[in-house]
């Protein structure tokens, strides 16, 4: 899908300052799956997250919302 | 995705009034999910919402609605 | 998203007609909810919709239908 | 959202046929909902289709499939 | 909604290429229903599938992904 | 629906990687099912993936995520 990418957008540079800090994060599905690691990258249709074990390259029209991860 | 941002739109003046009150909402994702807390900001793809512990960035296309908390 | 608006639209016609009737309506969302009330607005984005004790903002991407409440 | 509603084509003719011809059909929704009735007009955004008791709005976008009732 | 339907790409061909081998099918959608049949044809918006009783005109939002059926 | 296909994404690119690399890999759809295989081909629409009894061609709009099998 033609896809915004804007980066004076609020919500694209709130996703570039979690990957430039390493933040761990929360990231909520639409299939109710919770991906917890830190942000490796975004682009126009995903955002890159990364585990200990794993990285999920994870479509847009799939996520819920985005957290930094409760301590 | 391109995303309409029209701020004489009904629907973003009253996300933008919901931020200037700081009007305590309940959001309804498409997860049934229930967020609640006070909205921050909202960008063409994003709302982000607060409660005491956290900041969550929601995607628009995960809403189902706001309203204002019931009390 | 880039909506359309067009007020000729039959769909948009009926929705404006339950507006000005303020005839009682029932919306079903994709989370499964159904929300009764009148609708009060609708832009491209969102449709409100109010019962004695709230009023919603239904983003339309969340709706699956909409239909006159049954007595 | 930008609606293509070329009446050339042949799933916008399909549904075109089951207005005209009165066609019984079922409606599966993403919900898991299944309409029955006869369709009453579609528009680029939605389908109309009332049974004996209601009229349903349906947003196309919430449409899994529709086929002529099995009988 | 605006729907690509440039006829060089491989997945608008290969359904096309199921369309002329009358190859039976799963086409899975987003409700969980698993539809099986050969596929009469598609169009930028839908797939049409048959079976022995009923024939389906899918919204290609709806689908998950097809496969030749499994023998 | 009207999509970015733009190779130098590094969402694209990690994809096109996956299918050099044969790499075995799992792919969440919003169904909750989970695929693996190995990726053939991406188009702007759809992902195909096989394992050794079927070839799966998945709409893009239905994948949550997509990341290298874990062994």
């Amino acid at each position: 899908m033609l896809t915004e990418f804007d980066t004076t957008l609020p919500s694209i540079r709130q996703v570039q300052n979690l990957i430039k800090q390493t933040t761990p994060v929360e990231l909520k599905l639409l299939t109710g799956d919770v991906l917890t690691g830190k942000v490796l990258w975004q682009d126009p249709q995903c955002i890159s997250i990364a585990d200990e074990n794993s990285q999920y390259t994870v479509w847009k029209h799939a996520i819920a919302y985005i957290k930094p991860k409760t301590t």
